[in-house]
């Protein structure tokens, strides 16, 4: 798949990415924007209970919060009225974030005492999936999604190769009920200057089962679930199914049945297959309760710098949603003492999945 | 201090438990109701990528929602009312939950190939901490708080003796806002047949500094946050502080600051401070946007069987508001790769807290 990608810097100097389908298109319009630059002070700290990073930010208090439609900021400008986007329309953009969790040059911060804290290098990036505001991930061809799977692949590797950056987390939140502050279809990059606790739990475990038996623990996963009760779907190298142990109400992990770090090691077959069953798996979201599903989406990769072999990709799709009317909360238990109670059994679950009708739309392929 | 201690029987065989600061009550009052056997189906399981353990408890999905008022079932059993407690007053009462997401006999389950799991054994317990509907914990009276703080060492050390019970974490989920389904004042017990995966976490950090320093890390925190700028309040023998790396817009750890492993290892004097402190701290929680405020409240003890030397217990009460409007939502970054983002400083969040004017109402000590 070939995109066309252009860069270009908005007023205040953040970057902006096209990535179109076709050639030709001209993006030479300009934001004429009177912006003041973004002002950040991330730090991240060193729990010292726990030994995991926090991310300290701040500044991010009085970022945008669920402006009207007609003042959508990821919107293309049109009709007089400058948003994000520059151009009158695009397929996929992809722009460093106004208020970010983390950013370049956040500023020097001193240790303290036993107080481990550093400055919050990384980058925050801003994925609009399509010009569409009233679009949804999984309601777009099957062609765009491959378009959004080409533009994570291509943000790892450039993310990646930034200096301090230790593993690239692409995501999507869906869904006011879980905070999110604009409705327009968008996902997010975050550039973590360490390796997320999750992920560095997932691969001490990983390699406890390498040293033990030779083999790794997600191609085990992989062939103890095929064909079994928690499979949701398959396509040719991929497996989406509920985990054995799922922590929320309806959780799909997305497995690729070979063993690779991140999403740039998929071959093209293999981002093909992601494209459509990523549409099948968040279209049934959709489907279970007949209304759009409030979600998280989520790409666990390798690190960037160590633990490339160790590591093997994998997607999660998960929701807060546990009936039409009520959502999982994180309380105590799950807060507190990272112990997860999930009131629906996953074989259950996979049952509920595979009977929901798919309603992505009439966009198809 | 002396409490007297009866134990009943619910209609359905579940126990019950006045805690009473006098003498001399009557407690014969029996559970009129004709209730059927709870029915309990939980099992944890293990999730092989972070061998962290699940709860599936899926009979729940049917409890108690947000009743009326005139419908608490936390409220005495009046006016030919039968409620979950039979006598027409109590000071304190716990008891089994009816909706437990474990219990003593969940039934039997097998492993199946790489997925291990087992019967959710273990307990759930109701803690009433007062027969006013309308109150809360921060309201009461210190004697009463105090109370509460007696029956959370008993309920440890009675459930840490059960078969099977690895860990037992006292705890109050207070709001809608966090999913609370009952309003009367109350908190809640579980005793789990593991150790919690953030316990786990904390304890592995701990050996590895007591093997490097040959110290307790969480002592070597009190002393560098005593009299510093994060620092909430204190009272002899503890200290409520914002933590370094806090997670959580507003959290506050209530460290003793002797190294012990647990509230029954508390003297007599910790237990007085521990009540005067907490009464306070959750009173400035509810100054801080002159409103109740949605929080959570934890009690992190040591394991009941091992590492009971290296642990130093302590408690942590943190909210999810982050303004007077806005909540902070647990999204991708902390949910996925458990990365949390915070927006308020630390230090700014103890100021505002120092700040607070403490609404703990009239009741005084």
């Amino acid at each position: 798949m070939k995109l066309v990608k252009t860069s270009i810097r908005l007023a205040d100097g953040r970057e902006l990415l096209y990535f179109d389908e076709r050639e030709g298109i001209d993006r030479r319009a300009r934001d004429t924007r009177d912006l003041a630059p973004a002002v950040t002070s991330s730090q991240i700290r060193c729990d010292p209970l726990s030994e995991e990073w926090v991310i300290v930010a701040s500044h991010r208090q009085g970022r945008t919060h669920l402006p009207p439609a007609d003042q959508c900021p990821l919107c293309p400008s049109r009709d007089g009225r400058a948003t994000e986007i520059p151009a009158a329309d695009y397929d996929v953009v992809v722009f460093e974030n106004r208020f970010p969790s983390l950013a370049s040059d956040p500023g020097r911060v001193a240790d303290a005492g036993p107080f481990a804290r550093r400055p919050g290098v990384g980058r925050c990036e801003v994925v609009c999936f399509t010009s569409d505001h009233g679009g949804a991930l999984a309601r777009l061809p099957v062609g765009r999604i491959r378009t959004v799977v080409e533009v994570w692949a291509d943000r790892t590797l450039e993310l990646g190769a930034m200096d301090g950056v230790e593993q690239v987390f692409p995501f999507e939140n869906r869904g006011e009920e879980i905070g999110v502050t604009l409705h327009h279809p968008h996902g997010q990059i975050y550039a973590y200057p360490f390796v997320a606790p999750r992920t560095a739990r997932q691969l001490d475990v990983a390699r406890a089962h390498r040293e033990a038996t030779g083999g790794c623990r997600t191609c085990s996963i992989v062939a103890a679930e095929a064909e079994g009760e928690r499979v949701v779907a398959t396509v040719p190298g991929w497996l989406a199914v509920v985990p054995f142990a799922a922590r929320w109400p309806f959780e799909v992990h997305l497995y690729p049945t070979r063993h690779l770090p991140d999403l740039p090691a998929l071959d093209d077959g293999e981002r093909d297959g992601l494209a459509v069953l990523l549409k099948d798996v968040l279209g049934r979201f959709d489907g279970l309760f007949d209304q759009p599903l409030p979600y998280m989406l989520i790409c666990h990769q390798a690190p960037v710098r160590r633990d490339r072999d160790l590591a093997h990709a994998h997607l999660e799709a998960f929701s807060i949603r546990r009936t039409a009317t009520k959502l999982k909360y994180l309380a105590s238990s799950e807060s507190g003492a990272g112990v997860f109670i999930n009131d629906i059994a996953p074989e259950r679950a996979a049952e509920l999945l595979r009977a929901a009708t798919s309603r992505t739309g009439r966009t198809g392929r």
